[in-house]
């Protein structure tokens, strides 16, 4: 079989090069171009000077793009921006996962409302597909256009979907208490990634109104059937990367801790990239791959159910699900070319 | 006036090297012994090499603490042990300021519900006062052995006292979720401390049944009136100091910002060390000082309350609260010797 | 004795700050005023918020200083804007320390060559006086421009000096090689000091003409009456603050590891901030004070003294030098205001 | 072709986890068995929970492993265990591999000098070959017993031997000024590597003897035919993983920039691991790949090369560097399974 034609738009950020990384060693699967607009013209490895030797492409405009042909595009751009090419690019013969916010909620109304911004192009919302296997592995395989879900959403979605798949938890706010590595704030410098503001510290930001919050409550109110309000607060972690979410959610009634592991086994047997720990998960646990690690717990004492969920935030919460979407619409194993070891220590 | 005599009992662990760099400059306090079993006959500044020429005294046995003629010693000493030299010192003529956990809760049934073990010294149970001037001072100004706050939940009680002092919070459980430096785990060396499992990662640990749930769920009884459930989870940061808690509560029924504000000003109206912050603060805010920064916000869209508080685990969370009850026990200013700067960055 | 009035020009950058740190707690000395253009206006813990409480003093702009009357100012500015301001103030009646590398330098030439600029102010290189009492207090005292040190010079001359004043170092290069905090690139954000180009990761930068090399070249030089070439090599560190700066020199002939020691020792026996240490230092052992940490040692086998360096760059390399030089200039103990113990950990 | 069949001896180390990192994906080998001592029994995802789901295989004891048919074995134990099971090995069919010092130097004196410690199997150094395949790849072959290079070692031999092989370096010390990542001190938990004494810290240890520095020399004299003395000086960085080493060597003459880089330029010119860079690498640029990145310079002011190289101590400095000894040995392409792509950031 002949290598699927893809492209990367966008490579100057994190996602782009992650995007690089992982399809590099793809088996099924070729770089076509990549582009940028600040660094047309040089070389992958001037802009990311690791990949010397490994993808050395030169960087072409994303106005050159309809000279390829290709099968597939990720649009690796900030959210805003993104919309402006799914747009233009709707008629294209290539499919599209979009890794920015603007596709991802349930109408241009409410992305106008979290977004603070106009939508341009309310039908690319109708026809995409929210590119969460682990969800909707069938409507992904035909999708023209996935959007690519959020770190933040996907951490709390996949460690919440078993337990309000079973509609037991009562009405009050779930809580999700998140802690994410610096990456998640790009990488254009600024005070907020600003080394000696980073390190050695830790603070919360975007309290009570973070657009994550609205992704995950409609996700998992598809899951649920019902409205969930979800608290959420994000925090910034001194590391690269890894998003850890606690979440607290309080069940109408009394469960069993074993009711509970069950539910959590069978929701995700046929999951290949969730891995269900004995113990509480680290984020070093899964550097570097696509894993979602969870642990969910049952608290006597307080009725409580707690889960934490790590995921690395460049690779489940952003390039690596890309390419599992990729896979499931190319007819591809899930699991292909995302066989990375996790990096640790 | 001359000044006051002080020993330190257990040089060799944080505690203890903090309270020496906090007393050193203390301008009404002398350190007259400091103790250590494991290296006595050294040198400080042999076991803690930065405080050469700063602090070279000789370490002695704690069994010759005796000769010496002391206002006051800190116990700076694992639990457990700590509680049988405040037993062996009952009758002596210093006062007690004790790190430990041993005399921090109601009662010893309820210490060997959570502590696992005997508790040998009941008496001092009932005699000691818990060392948290921002709730109890008057009591703290005559006490003859102090019960010095946990670092966890001197955070969360500084962050709920005003709040649950006006007894409106719902009756589900308040979620305590608190990361923490990794000081908080002592300075010998084992696996959680080790630092390629601490760098770059990050993780919870002792879901449900941490100790320090019991303390914060007492003393914020004796604050409210009635009983607070707490769900409490800590979380290991890669920093080496700091503690940022992230409260969710429920008032019953709406309140107003504005309401909540004034609330928390007033209520900490004389503490000289709690700062109520503009915005959400980061734990560097805080770092090398006896300050707990906080800040209260209320989430109209859900009806919660959430707090940011930050304390310097080694200061407010230890040595710094420490030095502040004994400002107070002698009859000092309390912020005496407690004017250090943040250490930012 | 009223307290002395000083001004700080520049407040937003980590020098400012790091003053603002140890005048708050000085003894004799206030600070009248603070100045910042881009942040006129505000408060300085609008700009600096763990400042909230403690220095909370208005901003107002350079151009209002006459108005105040100051015995002497700080400048806090980068190098090439220091100069206009200083020989704008040439006829102030307060005394000036530069923290800039305007003035450091023997002439205008040698100025240019190495910062490939003109120097618009040559009669200030004239009159200033190199801020290093360990080797120049006596022309300190009575000086009105202090060229404060380098951060990089100052951890190497210390280092160094005492070698060479014994003049028996073979004419190969001296080879400095350093490692420093993030905090020496300043506080502006930037790709070369984002937390993910940093943390975990480490580089050398700079070779072969970093402008520091003169600096150290030229002092050094007045120490040992000769010319002596460095090779000097800084390289970023993965931390907030510190540097550690490790050199190899050859003696022509051998000597004797008691020699060495000996002639440290004597050499500083009258330098309250020099500390020789039995083992090679950490950068931590010294941070948050105005300690210079020594270790030198002779290799048998090579034939190589190898000393070990450190300081706290924003302290001895900057703010707390300028400090002891301030403290002599006004008739001071040295030491005043200089008391902090080392934040360690 | 069927998979070659391994053994890993050691398993608990990070050298061990790393060999099952890499080998997991290898095309052409797989690992039949994995030992440890102190686990036996257990399942390797037990020690190392992040392999759950990838390396679940159970830990035998060393004593088993004949039981096996193995091609050949990697052992990850300490110097001085090592040799045991090399001499006990001595006749088995299996091929070995050995990570520990045992056996790189040229003779069981010299391992007694630098090691303090008798070598038990002084016929194992006679017959092992250092596993340096970019100096020695023909002798690697057909070797029944490689030396895997020690971590610093590899990166100043890598970094020095183009410059050596011309024989143009003068008689004084070449300078080698190390800085490692905290795993190449082991997974022990110990002083050296708690977080809290690495972490915003940095330090120099083992000045003057550590035994990298012999083994640097001795395979050195063999590049250049002649004696040179090293001065080789390590510290710690507070990353996990990662050698910079800044290399300061002087020719007896003056060179050309370009004869410099044309000298590494053809030296490496069958490396596939090699990478010349345009500029000075960072460590973060190799991490989790077996590349060793250089950069040489001249210094036409003072006459001296500098040299920067950059490994990955876990990879090129152990594991890594094993696979692709391995590799030359099973007749396979010297980069077989190890096409990592960098984990940057």
């Amino acid at each position: 079989m002949s290598k699927k034609k893809t492209g990367i738009i966008g490579a100057t950020g994190y996602t782009g090069s992650e995007l690089v990384r992982i399809l590099t060693n793809h088996p099924d699967v070729e770089i076509t171009v990549i582009t940028s607009e600040s660094r047309t013209g040089e070389l992958l490895s001037d802009v990311h000077p690791f990949l010397q030797g490994i993808a050395d492409q030169k960087l072409i405009s994303i106005n050159r793009i309809c000279n390829y042909d290709l099968d597939l595009v990720f649009l690796a751009l900030p959210h805003g921006i993104s919309m402006d090419f799914v747009k233009r690019f709707k008629d294209s013969p290539f499919r599209i996962i979009d890794l920015s916010g603007d596709f991802r909620l349930s109408s241009s109304e409410v992305y106008e409302e979290w977004y603070n911004m106009e939508h341009i192009y309310p039908e690319g919302i109708e026809k995409s597909v929210f590119g969460c296997p682990e969800l909707f592995y069938n409507e992904i395989k035909g999708a023209g256009l996935i959007a690519n879900p959020g770190c933040f959403p996907i951490s709390s979605i996949l460690g919440l979907a078993p337990l309000l798949s079973k509609n037991i938890v009562d009405s009050a706010p779930v809580i999700v208490d998140s802690k994410t590595g610096v990456t998640g704030a790009g990488i254009t410098a600024k005070a907020v990634n600003l080394y000696s503001n980073v390190n050695d510290n830790f603070r919360a930001y975007g309290l009570k109104r973070h657009r994550h919050t609205i992704e995950m409550q409609e996700i998992l109110d598809r899951v649920s059937g019902k409205k969930t309000l979800i608290q959420f607060t994000p925090h910034l972690l001194p590391v690269d990367r890894g998003i850890l979410t606690t979440i607290y959610a309080r069940p109408a009634n009394r469960i069993k801790e074993d009711f509970l592991k069950e539910t959590y086994k069978e929701f995700y047997s046929n999951a290949p990239f969730v891995r269900l720990r004995k113990q509480a998960p680290a984020i070093k646990d899964v550097r570097g791959t696509n894993f979602c690690d969870l642990f969910a717990t049952y608290d006597e004492r307080t009725g409580m159910v707690i889960v934490i969920s790590v995921i690395d935030n460049l690779i489940k919460g952003a390039a690596g699900m890309a390419v599992q979407n990729m896979n499931i619409m190319f007819g591809l194993e899930e699991t292909r070319g995302l066989d990375q070891v996790p990096l640790n220590p």
